[in-house]
């Protein structure tokens, strides 16, 4: 049974008698909110004149008149005639990718609305394992909002080409499926394993499944043939991979949901919502999420509102846009009881909104109470201290020299060619390129003109002072610099980029230094870190206060003649030895065409 | 975890590998069903140029060419531009209201396209209590359809004024919870119960929501003041006792279901289902069902087809009514992964339909299996035998006399004021009537010029030998006659209705002697009697038969002079002491307004 363990909320069966005895006048309400417009996701409409009574946090009495739940001690608000709205759901999303705590994740997004969210823990997961996902896990049971968590699927991405700090199989997902808040299994990453029946999915799903839980799905591929309909046949109930509108179209044909994200780099809605808009297939199946959102887009853009503006922007009626973030996300996860709507038994999320077409949200209330208004945090929400097992986790079990990021040529002089991973801009695949270097003393020299530097992966889960090392293309970096990242999907081992090798020294150490995180150097000098001592992976400061500090990475790798757009994602994305064609490892570099590791040298 | 247990069904997950090997081509179908029109309840759309293929008795491949699943064999049914709708399901209903056991009920609804059934075995458990609760539930297990058990809620109906033969309180249903066809809980009737706190309601709906499964409701009030909310508050999910619009738009907007009967004296879908063609409501939560059908309705009109039809009739668009008899109540009852719709792991029950409007159902077939072609069974559904336990339940005790049915006056001589409960055509609730009737030797004698008759509640669970005796109006017989059922909601102790003594004890003791039934006797002759050995309340025959049966108690009621509509079901209800104004129960004549015991005399 989902809900109701979550700090100071009871489960429903315990607050029973009390909203009973609200809604009959025979107690007094916590709160009444007076002459709503009543939002209502179920029948579809907007009812005037509504009220609404609360009490143990969730609806007790939602209808025209709740005077008779009114006592003493009853907080009173008059909406005013403004929109009653359902707190919005993110119904898939990664709390890592904004570099923050689920503490600080959600004191950004809850002044825009966001009331739930259905986390995956991917990330952590590959740090600290099963461990990992059991603090965030913890912690989110802790918030004044509803975090669920999905249990991450595929831990390490790539067997065999990557050694991640921990592997998660079928047991540890099952030991999972029996916590209090997870809500299913985090995005089936690995499609073509599931087609091909590979041991470790099969296990995977069935836990969820044989547990009544939702298994979250992951497609990644125009193919909408045979390999598709395998993947479907798998068991993943939804897909926030799609593009185009067939890709929705052809998920909600299976029976899944069509998961529409708008994150910080992802526009996948105003394509595929049309195949509401255009082609007009029942708008039920659709859910609206993130997926991935930088602190600086929580800061400056906003969270599930954004959303939702945008797909009432693409000519979705509002409505119906606020469906696919409410009811659609509620139902999905079997939670209808719990969240989703303004009904009696549900948990008193709700926003009160001035003007619905532009969800402009004057007020946010989780569980009854008053968390943020006009776009401020007014609730409390303590910070939460992570175990100390979350830190220090960046071990690289020597100090790193220059040398240690020297790449030996199989000649003393003259020239070797050498395979390059080339950055594709607003692109995640990235291009296996060729160039021919100089090799100066045995050793091979980088190619700065020809925008020719080195990546480095440098182990960091087991100390074991290995260092892969290779060359990079397409950051253009013009100055004397290197850049490192603990952040280095999906194995979070670190990712140096640099234009000389003391640079990527100082670069690397740093970042053990203090555990973590992301960190700009040039001739010796930090122009910009991020900590993220959590795992290497999180800040335990404040969004805004992140949102700045990765501003100025930002900021110091244009200075270092960087123009890429999303630069630091591209950086933190060469090591996905899932994509192709060619990414780097703890095992080497990776040919991600045939997934076989190939050597630097052609 | 719900699903999967049935006989000779796998677990989805049992199954999975094989799905995704027929999906890919790697394993040759059981079954594939060539170009079809695929009637989408998920997208709302209808795919001309389907094929799917089946293995396991689950849908494995959905879409364009299913050719690649096609090996030795596999058999290959041409649709011929046919289309393919996903089995009908019931959403809410009672199987004893046939007559008919499980079985003989599938026997009669597959055929009608109806391959999943939500089912309240109410009648059985007032007399049995939860081992005929169990005994329907095994019994259920053994269907080559899907039959889901809700575990009935209110045994007895009325505690304090009746004793039925069983009782179930909050242990029993939570025992129930786990037992694996229990979908969850049957209609919650004791609405002024709910709103009121009763221990027995609240401790039967925690129960429920704490294993994580559907409480069905059944407000019976045209009230949806205050009372109404509180029972919504009191957590029922779904309701099928509104009979307007404005019953179904209330609920939906209280975040429940909407349920829209058609039975075979039940017709709230015409009125009701305006919420939808009328007031635009969203149809997802609306759901068709029967609640209660006779077999002659069965053999004559149909099942879920007849209501489908019906809902098409008013204006609905066919896919549309399609819904809320398949995916609407898959998903209602957390099932949508299991069935409702033609997807890839559902259970692949579906129609092949030659003309959608008006659903003719070329061939129906469950988990895969041709079960009915052109409304003629033709699949195998093996005689199921009960228990000795569900026979021979009607225990009298004693033999009855004409003795037991005199009503003796506190006069010897003379007239006397006495109660009638009178009977409205077409109506549940009675009328708590008078009359003046003359006294002889002690005894009070009937007066059948103006229609009043008597009436008898025998105690028939434990052998007491009691008679309860009382005078009804309203049938109109005008010969000698009796007629006697065991049939009695909601305590079916048996109800005996004559117009002279002796008949009234033969009828009585005839069903003693077959175990229960309906019998009418006309001076000593039987005229009519559909024996129901099991429990009393269900024949073991075929519906053709207890059709042909029940007929010819309808021709002997109308030869005795009653012309009643439903006249036998309004003799079955005349113990219902819920339902105002008077009824007769084992503990005496029950004024239903005040809920109090009245004696016979004014």
């Amino acid at each position: 049974m989902i809900g109701g363990t979550e700090s100071g909320l009871k489960p429903w069966q315990n607050s029973a008698r009390d909203l009973v005895n609200v809604a009959m006048g025979r107690k007094a309400a916590d709160l009444v909110v007076r002459n709503g417009r009543w939002v209502n996701v179920h029948s579809g409409e907007v009812i005037a004149g509504t009220d609404l009574a609360i009490i143990d946090g969730r609806f007790a009495y939602c209808g025209p008149d709740a005077g008779h739940c009114i006592g003493e001690g009853t907080e009173v608000v008059d909406a005013d005639g403004r929109y009653l709205v359902p707190g919005l759901c993110d119904g898939h999303m990664h709390i890592e990718s904004g570099m923050l705590t689920v503490t600080e994740f959600v004191r950004a997004v809850v002044p825009h609305g966001t009331t739930s969210m259905f986390v995956d823990p991917h990330e952590i997961a590959n740090v600290l394992g099963l461990d990992g996902v059991r603090m965030m896990h913890d912690e989110a049971l802790e918030m004044p909002v509803n975090v669920f968590v999905q249990m991450p699927s595929c831990v390490p991405s790539a067997p065999g080409l990557e050694h991640a700090g921990a592997s998660l199989g079928p047991q540890e997902i099952a030991e999972a499926m029996a916590w209090p808040n997870i809500i299913g299994l985090g995005e089936v990453m690995n499609f073509p394993g599931v087609a091909a029946n590979d041991q470790t999915m099969v296990g995977a799903i069935a836990a969820t499944v044989g547990a009544g839980k939702t298994v979250g799905g992951h497609y990644a591929s125009p193919d909408l043939g045979i390999a598709f309909h395998g993947y479907v046949a798998g068991g993943p109930e939804d897909d926030h991979e799609g593009t185009r509108a067939e890709d929705a179209i052809a998920r909600v044909r299976q029976g899944m949901k069509a998961m529409l994200r708008l994150g910080s780099a992802w526009y996948d809605v105003a394509e595929q919502i049309k195949a509401v808009t255009e082609h007009g297939l029942d708008p039920r199946n659709f859910i609206l999420c993130t997926d991935d959102c930088h602190s600086g887009t929580l800061v400056r853009d906003g969270h599930m509102d954004r959303v939702v503006r945008h797909a009432i922007q693409q000519g979705l009626d509002p409505v119906t846009a606020i469906q696919m973030a409410t009811i659609n996300t509620a139902e999905h996860f079997r939670l209808e009881r719990e969240l989703g709507s303004i009904t009696p038994g549900r948990r008193a999320d709700f926003l009160i909104v001035s003007n619905l077409a532009e969800l402009r949200i004057d007020e946010v209330r989780a569980r009854g109470v008053k968390m943020a208004e006009r776009g401020r945090l007014t609730g409390e929400i303590s910070a939460y201290e992570y175990p100390q097992a979350a830190k220090g986790t960046v071990r690289l079990g020597k100090e790193l020299a220059a040398e240690d990021f020297r790449i030996e040529a199989p000649v003393n002089e003259g020239r070797v060619d050498v395979r390059v991973i080339g950055v594709i801009e607003n692109q995640a695949p990235t291009r296996a390129m060729q160039a021919t270097l100089d090799v100066e003393g045995g050793i091979v020299r980088m190619d700065r003109p020809n925008d020719v530097c080195q990546i480095a992966l440098v182990e960091r889960h087991r100390g074991t002072g290995a260092v892969t090392n290779a060359f990079v293309s397409g950051f253009g970096y013009t100055g004397d610099c290197a850049m490192a990242s603990t952040v280095a999907h999906d194995s979070h081992h670190m990712i140096v980029v640099g234009t000389n090798h003391e640079d990527m020294a100082t670069a690397a150490n740093m970042l053990g230094e203090v555990g973590g995180g992301v960190v700009m150097v040039s001739n010796g000098e930090v122009l910009a870190l991020v900590e993220l001592p959590i795992a290497g992976l999180m800040s335990d400061e404040r969004a805004e206060i992140v949102a700045q500090k990765a501003d100025r990475l930002g900021e110091a790798m244009r200075q270092m003649g960087c123009t890429l757009n999303n630069a630091y994602m591209q950086h933190s994305l060469l090591a996905l030895v899932v994509i192709p064609e060619l990414r780097i490892s703890d095992v080497g570099l990776v040919d991600v065409t045939t997934f076989e590791t190939v050597d630097v040298f052609v």
